[in-house]
């Protein structure tokens, strides 16, 4: 069984060669690729694609599974396996199976959907014209659908679309911790806007780019990314990729008259980029140093964002340097000004563009939206009217236009259901997180002011990130936190924070 | 039969965008790439190879090349085919058979041999101890000797090991074509050796490096190299290299006070890429769209570096724009003397740092002991000796130490035995091709001199790059210039040339 078990782990070793040979081209085509070789780039990639699903699921790879002793009962295979190979064969075994229970038919299929799917939808976007959309996202549900049933589930049918992003994440639970979420986000809301809005006219001065970079730069070094594993660059949608256990890159996007932009970009890729370095030498170039799931990715790039990027101490030991970079543009301002103005909450439109207090509640209306779609309690036709009135509701405006509303993501162009409730997950994930880490080395923010950013890393490292996907997201929640995820800690964590920003 | 045709372009297709996507691994490694990542990378590489080894050599392949009529006797395969599928199978079945008639296990061992081989020339060349390397160079040599009897040969042994670079070649000819060469060059170096030194003191002034950039991209899309087709980057060794059909990127190296070197390895790199980008569409995307030779690549680069680049014309039309460039380091010269200065010749020890005129005779010294090892006529042990007495023969000058001397040249620790003779051959294949186009063009130097570089790439694509490899070299020459390769032409351009710059 031990050299099944060595044959497999090759196996694994090859796909994630080829995975990060395919990152190289995705980066390459973001940053440096000259605009005429797009096509073929597609054509590369796509041959790659082709490479990974036949070694995937070849059927040697059944067979060592098998010959392991996994089945879909018995998932981590035989029991006198070492515990880390038991959590190997789990992750190996449910890569093969999403890969090998959809039909190659189908997803040929719908990958020729979701491309005209996602022209129709820039077009839709483009003329403010959701009926142009529309027949586009009904097929993209059905298809959705025919692969959540091929997939399997237990209890609802958004559990299968669910868990390709958040694996081992029911719906059932993204729903009672959404639901305890929406009033407690609602009450901060609610003591927010009773009060005055906070001045945030300093982020919208004129900050020079080179300098952006260079400020960015120190940030990101103080947190422990290290020139010799990774990059800066820049790209039209900052994000992380990883294209080597020692070769993890992450780019932003600068504005030269909104500062905010820039470094918080550059914060939270650097803590999706530091996840990615921190895996367990045990466990490098191996299928198991991957994220294990899209939820902690996000807790990991928000808590270095928000937690530590928006805090009070995070200005109080940057704010000096920050002078020395934008001498003008910080004129006349001071730590505790620039930390309210970075902070600054409204209810706006777009996702992408809110604030921290905010976007939670962007992230539940699609959830909610998706569930009903699913569960064919709401059609496709109904959903702008659906949309408008959740926005009414949790936040209070109104779209004037379906361009700005229920047309603003990419996602379900792209079928991709199931996939926003991650972003809210990550704020739970991390704040909870955050507690336990302060529980073990005391005032966070006390490190923060003091500039000791590598403390925190050194944390992270050893608890979250470490592990990869061996430890699914609720055993490690559990193991970190001693719980399930628990949505409290965050909204204990804004109150508490907005209290100081509002004054309230 | 078109079935089977369709299958195997289908295969080329397949190979060519593997090719690229590893050229990808490669061009990023030496750019941008953190430096930890450089072993992963190479197990990146290594996984492609393998893959695309295993494509070209499956049972597959051998058996749709047979169904279409190839044989070793009939490599173009069945006549009824339309003649640029059958000059399709000719170049895929050579690869087919180079790949094929190699056992995987001598692949295997030579690979590890060379790697070995490598780090010891390092160490050899550092301390300069010959002796360090000379089992290395003697077991690279068996295994070269190896791989020649497995390819097969009709004549000479160093046929086969010609043929992997430069197809078709025999070594007779190389042998009689640099005979011929050695007396001609020899005659224009005397005359040289006869008057008074160029003085050269202008190029080795202060140019910085941004404007150094600046004026080089200008001068490549004079060329009509474009930039939604390419990069300019800057590595430690000036290469080219090709990520897709429209996708062809050149790099170089800046010297702040030696200007030739940044701009003649642009101009030379971009003739390469020239060449690349030049393939007719017909051939895009397929293993027909690759240089027929390195002689005939070498080509290109090397008329564009220095018969345009290095012409009084060249400098006649771009010295006003220099100067726009460098105000300062200009001063007091003119175009005349410019052209000069780029132009001086003198013998060095080293064959990278070598003018126009020396540069073949620094080749043909490497053939002739490549020649005297292979066929057994030389002993590795007196080699450096061998070296020495050579050098006082064609440069009349003896190196110091065997670091400047037999021990220069990374190659022969590569195993690549049979490569230098392509050098050399490019100026030959240049100039020979140059004459033609004149005659057809009119006066080249006219062109220049008014900045119509395009015009001579219009000719350069229509009539050498257009074919990619459907044309062998010799068909090639003999299509373009009604004659088999002959260095008349090279040494009658350097002999014309050479007595403006030197008045002889």
């Amino acid at each position: 069984m031990q050299e099944k078990l060595a044959r497999l782990k090759e196996i694994g070793k090859e796909l994630t060669l080829l995975a990060h040979t395919g990152s190289l081209l995705g980066w390459d085509q973001e940053t440096y690729m000259p605009s005429s070789a797009l096509e073929e780039r597609g054509e590369q990639l796509a041959l790659l694609q082709g490479i990974e699903h036949d070694k995937l699921t070849a059927d040697e790879v059944g067979e060592l599974l098998a010959a392991c002793g996994v089945t879909e009962e018995n998932p981590m295979g035989n029991a006198d396996l070492a515990d880390l190979d038991r959590r190997f064969l789990r992750s190996f075994a449910r890569n093969y199976w999403n890969e090998t229970k959809i039909p190659k038919d189908l997803i040929v299929k719908f990958a020729k959907q979701r491309s005209r799917s996602q022209a129709m939808w820039i077009e839709a976007r483009k003329t403010d014209n959701f009926s142009k959309f529309a027949p586009e996202l009904e097929k993209n549900l059905d298809f959705t659908k025919q692969i959540a049933e091929h997939l399997g589930y237990e209890d609802h049918i958004y559990d299968a679309l669910l868990d390709r992003f958040e694996p081992f994440m029911k719906a059932s639970q993204v729903k009672k911790v959404f639901a305890q979420l929406k009033t407690d986000l609602g009450k901060v809301f609610e003591k927010i806007n009773s009060v005055e809005q906070v001045d945030d006219s300093v982020v919208h001065r004129n900050y020079p780019i080179d300098q952006q970079e260079a400020f960015g730069k120190l940030v990101l070094e103080d947190m422990g990314y290290d020139w010799d594993r990774g990059r800066l660059d820049v790209t039209a949608h900052p994000f992380t990729t990883t294209l080597g256990s020692r070769d993890v890159r992450v780019t932003t996007r600068y504005e030269e008259n909104f500062f905010n932009s820039g470094l918080y970009s550059i914060i939270h890729e650097g803590g999706h980029g530091l996840y990615e370095l921190g895996f367990s030498p045990e466990i490098q170039g191996n299928i198991l140093a991957n994220g294990t799931s899209l939820g902690i990715h996000e807790s990991q790039s928000r808590t270095w964002e928000n937690m530590i990027g928006r805090s009070e101490a995070f200005w109080n030991h940057y704010f000096p340097k920050l002078q020395e970079h934008f001498p003008e543009a910080t004129k006349g301002s001071d730590a505790n000004s620039f930390f309210k103005a970075v902070n600054k909450v409204h209810p706006s439109l777009i996702r992408v563009e809110a604030d921290e207090v905010t976007y939670s509640l962007h992230v539940i209306l699609r959830f909610e939206l998706e569930m009903d779609m699913v569960s064919g309690k709401l059609d496709v036709k109904d959903l702008p009217q659906a949309w408008n009135s959740k926005m009414k509701e949790l936040l209070g405006i109104v779209p004037e236009s379906d361009a700005n509303g229920v047309l603003q993501d990419i996602h379900w162009s792209m079928g991709a259901i199931g996939y926003f409730p991650t972003y809210a997950l990550g704020n739970l994930f991390g704040a909870q997180f955050y507690r336990s880490m302060e529980k073990e080395l005391g005032s966070i923010d006390a490190l923060v002011e003091k500039g000791e950013l590598k403390t925190i890393l050194g944390w992270l490292q050893k608890n979250i990130h470490a592990p990869g996907s061996s430890l699914t997201a609720d055993e490690l929640t559990r193991k970190v936190t001693g719980e399930s995820l628990n949505p409290q800690y965050f909204t204990d964590y804004l109150d508490s924070k907005y209290s100081k920003v509002y004054g309230y």
